[in-house]
């Protein structure tokens, strides 16, 4: 293989070093040409297609074009204008004049679009063998079925022939062939990624997905790809912030010891144990959670109402090209001809009850870790029972967008029998970038190479102060103090604790007069000030908002300068508060001036939670 | 009729005048006799049962029990523990054993159920004719429809039989009858007020709505049976703030002019101009919107997938007992038998696409105002020709809850053939405050009289200054000031200005050093300070977050007292950033002082938006 590494920052730091895209297109062939499976792409790009969607790239200008000159492949249920759409069912094919507006956005950010690829047909599936073409082989195992619907996409990003490849998900055929072939499936929140020039599987549940070899990469191509699409009426605004620095006490939902199914695997079993070892390790606190209505919301996607989605999507085609669809589709979907619109509303509102019920769970814990697939299948075992199989492999993924949730499939480890062993992430809508976060600890906690491509991680990610999607740093000098009688009313506003820290030396720190609880007031001065202890806490918008407008005078909110010179808005008091208030700034601090007025000799409380 | 005026206000005025309970029943017994009208009620309590439930009250005590002795009456499709159900079709009726939540709240708020109203069997129609039981006269015009399908509640609540009632609304069953009666009919966002214990319609879309004689009642009576149903998988957290005052200027959407529908109603077309010219006499800012795609969802409600619905709601009972449905009823809910799920499917993808075009109009104002009907018809009129009148009838209201809007009916005036006029404020989901505070100001200009009952309305609410649902008040003192240069911030913010004032005269006012734009400083002293000129404006918790993690320093965000006695957040300076500030305090405020820095005898823009 090549020495070309194609996870972003390596390709972008080729191209940096004076590697010229023409290589990486022959790069790109000579790794199909290598992989020898004729079952990864439906439609290829020639060599003269790709060199001419270069022409508009200018020079090499990742700020400007964050994909400049990425390959990636697309499912063959997303349209490329001029490349055949097929959904993997040849009778169905047209052309496209119009690129999706997902594949739009990537080549307007500088990636070149390489083919298009093989997927369970009409996406329906998670095992990647339901295509009339040849099935894609995994990339780590050929037993093993490379997973679905996105086989193709999956298989030729683990094998390093692109940098990534879109998928869809509506069951889990974004996560399940990312978890058998060793790299990052991204699924982003229902709505992030256009769905116009996608075709539809369920068109309520649907989401574009990206395979990637690292999550770093994933998260990038959602953040190129993403925005609101009013042409598409299940597109919605979701704030895609780059992947921040976490919080350092994590609650992650973990399903109950009893209710974990491996199906007889023990290998993944215990490759689920070490994943949430490694979670631990990281500095999640676990919670085990009952998982029998996760379960119960899952079992819905195939009885009745959803199934009707698949059917209405294709009605036309399905009744005049029946007998062109694989049999096994044709048996899933044809079982919805004969429901009534009465059965499909007592399926939503069978789903409205467990989303009603699932609520509080979900918002009791920031993520949720599971199993991204409960057991491998061989190709042999899935072709001899079908169904049942692909159903066991839905057992973590299918209630997923039913409850419109957002995850990325990520790879944790290696199993006691060598196979990849992958965890899913799961989180409400819109913390997706909370998701990419842990997703990313993880994997380098991992040390696993990429894919099938035995390439090693980049460099670990640098952990910014850049803020989690849209909360704020909030400095606290006083009673707000960990373990201080108001300490309460940040926890309750939803306040996370960031760091322990001082102020810059510039501040003299009071004890107000006549307060209770008794509290400190900051003050910046010109001369004379000192180094303050303080900490830093993180909130939401809106709960800043309801604090800052409770804070009664003569405190407020302005602006601290901290010694290691950046600055936070935090406690502040007018001087006019300061008429018989006492200059305390000689203890360096609330607490120390706390725990020595009452006698002690150390803190009152020492460890932030 | 008795002189007790059954609005809350005076009845609450007549409790403490020593009026007994007994004395109340006694009343709402003696209305009923004189209303001689058997299709109000299909079930009464009794006057011994009536009295059994005041047992509960104690002593009057309106702070306890803010409907403490209020007789209300109950949609008959709407639980009461012990008197049948029948949603207006005997052979369904069952009798429960527990309250529907919203009836269980009320009677804890102290309210008095008087019995089971008439409806539209199965709450299907908006004519209130479709009964076996005898059709509720209009209380305002025998010959017309009492509109429906909540017609004896509304009927109930014209005459004064009782302070108010509950109906159920699906396509505008809680408005028309409202607007045919004379009366206030508030339909909540949907899932404010719970279902449990109700019959079903489309339980995707219905919701519990309060019949009453004044906005102020029937938002107290949202208030005290409002709140979230953990047993309601479509109940939500709305919250429901008393109705404040309004921003000084609204901009309500109304109907372009070529898409008003009045069906040939002269009357009703100059009723609603009339309308719209009270409206603006209240300081609103009226703005034409196309109508079509509103139209174009209201159609989806009777064509396809929400009739299903109604079918689901009662399928084994309709299977087993087709002859015993109204003959009307019959055909609506049986055409739903034959719809396929992937029928229902495609209703919903409909909706969707609606949803998304008409997501921005709707955010485009604050509220909307359409006639509540587009015309009045006689009960003969609909007895000839039952669906197409019914449908014209729904014109206004059949899309409301498809798009999740909440709206209020309220009385706007008599029509010039002497007829009621009503228009529905509508708005977007969780804004049901804002319409209440604006129906309210338009039932007072109106000067009309409650109901058919000949009463004035109460005295006017009194404007409080107290906060809109959740937003913060913000005082501005320089460069945010009305027509300043960073005033566009506060309104990309969503702000509303409240009010010019001035600050108590305890501030300095100094001209920051070196600031662009220019910028001033308040500051509190402990004498010899100043009132300074200020701005209140107001804006949600969460843009109130972002604006105060963004102001730089040597600015923040403290308490500043007003001349008025009262407070609120605004800018201050630290003291620390005057070194080389200018008193300006003389000048009594920024805008004097720009203004005359810039040579100028005024200011520079005295009119706030």
């Amino acid at each position: 293989m090549s020495e070309i590494r194609f996870d972003i920052a390596s390709l972008h730091a080729a191209y940096q070093s004076g590697i010229g895209v023409a290589e990486v297109i022959d790069t790109v062939l000579a790794r199909i040409a290598a992989a020898d499976d004729a079952g990864i792409f439906i439609h290829l790009a020639t060599r003269a297609e790709l060199l001419s969607q270069t022409e508009a790239l200018g020079p090499f200008d990742p700020a400007a074009k964050p994909l400049w000159g990425i390959p990636f492949a697309v499912k063959d249920n997303i349209d490329v204008g001029g490349m055949p759409t097929t959904a993997a069912c040849a009778e169905y094919a047209y052309t496209p004049d119009r690129d999706a507006t997902v594949v739009a956005r990537l080549k307007a950010a500088g990636a070149l679009v390489v083919g298009k690829t093989n997927l369970d047909q009409f996406a329906t599936g998670l095992v990647g063998v339901r295509t009339p073409w040849p099935i894609p082989r995994n990339a780590i195992d050929p037993k093993l079925v490379p997973g679905g619907s996105s086989s193709g996409s999956a298989v030729a990003t683990a094998r390093g022939i692109v940098s990534f490849a879109l998928g869809t998900d509506t069951a889990g055929s974004g996560r399940i062939p990312a978890g058998l072939n060793n790299i990052v499936g991204l699924k982003p929140t229902v709505g992030a990624l256009s769905t116009t020039g996608v075709v539809p599987a369920c068109r309520t549940l649907d989401c574009v997905s990206v395979f990637a070899l690292t999550v770093d990469d994933a998260y990038a191509v959602l953040g190129a790809a993403s925005g609101f699409d009013p042409g598409d009426p299940y597109s919605r605004s979701v704030p895609i912030a780059p992947p921040a620095s976490r919080a350092p006490v994590l609650t992650v939902g973990v399903p109950a010891g009893p209710d974990r199914k491996f199906f007889g695997d023990a290998s993944m079993q215990a490759g689920f144990e070490a994943a949430l070892a490694a979670l631990k390790a990281l500095g999640a606190r676990l919670v085990e959670i009952p998982f029998g209505d996760f379960y119960a919301t899952a079992d819905l996607l195939y009885e009745g109402a959803w199934v009707a989605e698949r059917y209405a999507a294709i009605r036309d085609f399905f009744e005049a090209n029946e007998a062109s669809l694989h049999p096994v589709t044709r048996k899933i979907i044809g079982g919805a001809r004969n429901l009534s619109a009465a059965d499909a509303f007592r399926g939503l509102y069978a789903l409205q009850a467990y989303k009603a019920r699932l609520a509080p769970v979900i918002a009791s814990v920031d993520l949720f870790c599971v199993p991204t697939a409960p057991t491998h299948y061989t190709v042999d075992a899935v072709l001899a029972d079908p169904i049942a199989t692909n159903s066991r492999l839905g057992t973590y993924t299918n209630f997923v967008n039913l409850l419109d949730m957002c995850g990325i499939a990520v790879p944790a480890g290696t199993r006691d029998d060598g196979l990849p062993m992958s965890v899913t992430l799961l989180a409400a809508a819109g913390r997706d970038g909370l998701v990419a976060a842990v997703a990313c600890d993880l994997h380098a906690a991992s040390g696993l190479t990429l894919g099938a491509t035995g390439w090693r991680q980049p460099g670990a990610r640098p952990v910014g102060a850049s803020a989690e999607d849209g909360t704020i740093e909030l400095v606290v000098v006083g009673a707000h103090l960990s373990g201080m009688p108001l300490n309460g009313q940040l926890k309750e506003a939803g306040a996370r604790f960031c760091r322990s820290a001082r102020t810059a030396p510039a501040y003299k720190l009071y004890e107000l007069a006549g307060q209770t609880p008794p509290k400190p007031g900051l003050v910046r001065v010109g001369s004379g000030g000192a180094a303050i202890e303080i900490e830093v806490w993180r909130l939401c918008a809106d709960a800043f908002g309801r604090f800052v407008a409770a804070i009664p005078p003569p405190l407020g909110i302005g602006t601290i300068e901290l010694d290691d010179g950046t600055s936070a808005k935090g406690f502040l008091a007018e001087t006019a508060g300061l008429a018989a208030a006492t200059d305390i700034s000689a203890y360096g601090g609330w607490r120390s001036f706390v725990a020595k007025a009452n006698g002690q000799g150390q803190q009152l409380e020492s460890t932030p939670p």
